[in-house]
């Protein structure tokens, strides 16, 4: 089969790569019919997080369970399927506890010896655990909504819980890539009544604006942290969702935090602590809060309101490509030509 | 009357300073019976936090009302009050919340301009928000017990809800000066199963046994945390009690909380945010919550226990000193031949 394989800064190549089989008797091997690229992606494109020469990337993707190992006892070749980012036994303490990503069993698509979503098949450990199935005549704008909650969604939902927007709440969004826009919609869902898109592309501020948000703020850093204060009588917001990694968005994000808010951070951290301004978090009571988004375990409470049309975050993906173009798309992405591309097979 | 007061490092006096009178109508006057060092007033007079020469100290005191202003409401001569460790009018939002720390007429006692608890008597602004009025026939020992409401006991109570612990948890203190060992007390009366606390002080950690703890890890560092890990099947704790202040201890803190815990912090951060490991934060979804604590907004909570005798922080006090010994008092916190001294006048 094809897929996409990581060489270095820069060097992403569709290769040809051995097809996947059942391996343990707790495998699946899914066709992928929808992939993408996502913003943390561009990390190992641009060379900051480290990648082995010949990796496979990419850990977005839902297609067609194709074979099945014989221990798996919830699937069976033909069901429609949406692998979350990670891979989890579903019966670890962790896992029944809903944090998947701390499942000693699991792991992340594309790590050494796996595949990577952003190719035409993957071998899926622990396929019972791991793969939520969806219905069978989901139409194809839906799927595309539905592939977010692989990570986007459930990473921005993972956000707005992680720092407690309840229903009344003033929120502030700080990123405007995918996460940041679906940190608004999580937002939006769970009730908040204002919220500030931290945004200064254009055209990302419309669709926060088209998600949920009521005011957008272009500014960065101080200005920034000025401007959230004075749309806030002084006091700043109740939750803030931080959802870029740098230091700069952290310490923005604590800063315009209301005293006894919180900070849910999902932005992957780049940079050290230096932005985690801890006199202000102790002086203000301000919490930080956040981390891998256990998405195996937002995606049951996500997906009904994914199929019933009242949560769409499939504006997130503005550019579509096929397998042979996935260079293509991270170049778009990586030059901010495009928010997220799609991957159709 | 006199009072204590701070020249620079290791110069504490107590010289005559002028009467407290009702400046304002919302003022009380309190005469002081009970007060106590506090471990956070060893930093100014080791001279790490700044202080002006000649500043007021001392921010736990007990008494009684001397004197009201003519829009004080709920308080007469003659009455026992408690005073919490800052000062708050209890009425703007954030006393609203529970906040009170964040109150923006609120204060500290010993700021500028303001009368520090270890004095003969203290004006104390807004006394209706501030004080709370203590029954009239509470027999001495019990009197030591409520004082540790003004701070430490609170403190703890704050460390114990910001890390979320609940009935059945597994929790670590990190820090046996007297907050943490109100912390321990305070993990026990929550409901933790097991309460491990990291003491190194034989004498300390007899007290922490006293309240509660169940275990005790005598080691520092990564040996600390290693000892932790091994007494929880490798998982670490569900909360964390961070008791110190240093970044050592934050980073021990986080390091032996369980996947998706939380470090509850209320040890005044001295040297900045290195300790705060944002990277394991994120990859096991640790929060950290916590800073100065609403003890205003406890002390209704916790008052009714130390009342009927269930719950008895006084054990701290291992030292009892007259107002003319003050200064001796800090050298032994200092030396750590004492752990909390009691001032009673």
């Amino acid at each position: 089969m094809r897929a996409t394989v990581i060489h270095g800064p820069n060097d992403i190549r569709i290769e040809h790569v051995p097809d996947p089989v059942i391996e343990r008797p707790t495998d699946a091997v899914v066709r992928v019919t929808h992939a993408c690229v996502c913003g943390s992606d561009l990390w190992a494109y641009r060379g900051v997080a480290a990648r082995q020469p010949g990796q496979r990337i990419g850990h977005e993707f839902l297609g067609v369970v194709d074979a099945v190992g014989a221990e798996v006892g919830g699937l069976r070749p033909g069901d429609r399927v949406l692998a979350p980012f990670v891979w989890s036994d579903g019966t670890c303490d962790f896992c029944s506890e809903g944090l998947h990503t701390s499942c000693p069993r699991g792991g992340f698509w594309g790590e050494p010896g796996s595949d990577g979503g952003q190719g035409e098949a993957v071998r899926v450990p622990h396929a019972d655990g791991t793969l939520v199935r969806l219905p069978g005549d989901v139409e194809e704008a839906r799927l595309r909504a539905l592939l977010t909650l692989s990570d986007v969604m459930s990473t921005g939902h993972h956000a707005a819980l992680a720092a407690g927007v309840r229903p009344g709440a003033t929120v502030a969004v700080v990123g405007d890539g995918a996460v940041g826009l679906c940190g608004v919609l999580a937002a939006r869902r769970l009730g908040a009544e204002r919220i500030i898109a931290l945004s200064r592309h254009a055209d990302r501020t419309a669709v926060a604006y088209s998600f949920g948000a009521t005011d957008a703020v272009r500014q960065r850093g101080e200005e920034a942290v000025a401007a959230v204060r004075d749309m806030t009588g002084g006091h700043g917001v109740h939750a803030v969702l931080e959802a870029v990694g740098t230091e700069e968005a952290m310490r923005t994000a604590i800063s315009i935090a209301r005293d006894g808010g919180a900070v849910g951070f999902v932005g992957v951290p780049h940079g050290g602590s230096a932005g985690v301004d801890i006199g202000q978090m102790f002086g203000r009571n301000v919490a930080l809060r956040g981390g891998v988004a256990p998405a195996r375990a937002y995606i049951p409470d996500l997906l009904p309101d994914v199929l019933a049309g009242r949560l769409d975050p499939s504006p997130v993906f503005d550019l579509t490509v096929g397998l042979d173009e996935v260079p293509a798309g991270y170049a778009a992405m990586d030059e901010r030509r495009a928010l997220k591309a799609l991957i159709t097979f």
